[in-house]
């Protein structure tokens, strides 16, 4: 059985527990306090050095850091990372759009106002940081008013990847009210079988 | 043939380059002045919404984004980009890392002070973010420090992304004589059959 360490209200853990529960893929959740200092321990960090969270335990104790790189290791094989070769680019374009564009924006934000109650105390560096949200946003809103789900009309890894914080981008004070594909769009999510809501 | 938009200097923009060189694919470049805005441009909008280089676009006009996503489908089926699922889970971890773990640290602080010459107006950024980038670096040491490359002992789409950045760190004032591993790593990158060097 896989063993996921991860913290709860964390899309990026929630990602690869979402993907699991909706392959049938049996785990076993880890609780890891990150506020607290619980990925920077000896232990830890022996684990994964860059000493993030999720990590994927193998049974056999091999390690895989990076959520994304999980999305593709388990749905390999799935009707959720497609295998024909130009659909499958089209996935990994917006997995690669997700951690390089989205999250460090949306996620960020959300972990300062949210998680570290700080939205006074880094009004400067929200204000600086939200429009680079918007501007994923954009992307995002203008994708899913040609197809269904971001990269096609199949629902894949792609949308689990994306759902993850833009579903809760209004903890960091993202008005999702001026994206109504979007809107339609997280609502298609929440209607594909397994899906189980993120806990918080 | 492929059309690939970029700029010369640009690290993302080398890794699909540098990759179709070594495959045999041949591709024609086409000079994108981002400094100066030619990512903003409604013709450039249009072809990628998020407004970023490296592009591909291929003979039939379909177009392709995110750097590493590139690499991923230029490298399917060659053993750049291995088929054993594990070791592809390796490689799509390190270049997830790449893009959020290294890229922006490294490859933010030189364009700072290397393209924008701002170095002393970003003093405190640079001050905050450097240590993140060097974090990253000590994550690849403690590989390379294992395995001859990143991913394992055989080269791979990893190394040429996590090549682009490292091996111009300096210029964002980064020291790598601290870093023998990764030192030694570059040396043995540049020594693969068809390396070129990236355009400056």
């Amino acid at each position: 059985m896989y063993t996921l360490y991860g913290m709860s209200g964390s899309g990026n853990c929630y990602k690869p527990a979402l993907l699991m529960r909706q392959l049938g893929i049996a785990y076993r959740w880890v609780e890891v306090d990150l506020i607290h200092g619980a990925t920077r321990t000896p232990e830890f960090l022996a684990k994964n050095p860059n000493g993030k969270v999720p990590l994927l335990e193998l049974e056999d104790g091999r390690l895989l850091a990076e959520s994304n790189a999980m999305l593709c290791y388990l749905a390999d094989g799935s009707p959720l990372l497609p295998s024909e070769r130009w659909q499958r680019a089209q996935v990994m374009q917006w997995l690669f759009f997700e951690q390089y564009s989205h999250e460090p924006a949306i996620a960020t934000v959300r972990f300062w106002v949210h998680y570290l109650g700080k939205g006074e105390a880094l009004r400067d560096r929200i204000r600086e940081t939200r429009p680079k949200g918007y501007a994923a946003l954009g992307v995002m809103e203008q994708q899913l008013g040609k197809t269904a789900f971001l990269a096609g009309n199949d629902y894949t890894i792609a949308d689990i990847a994306l759902y993850a914080y833009t579903h809760v981008a209004h903890q960091g004070g993202y008005q999702l009210s001026e994206f109504p594909q979007i809107e339609a769009w997280l609502r298609r999510v929440e209607r594909q079988p397994g899906f189980i809501a993120m806990q918080s």
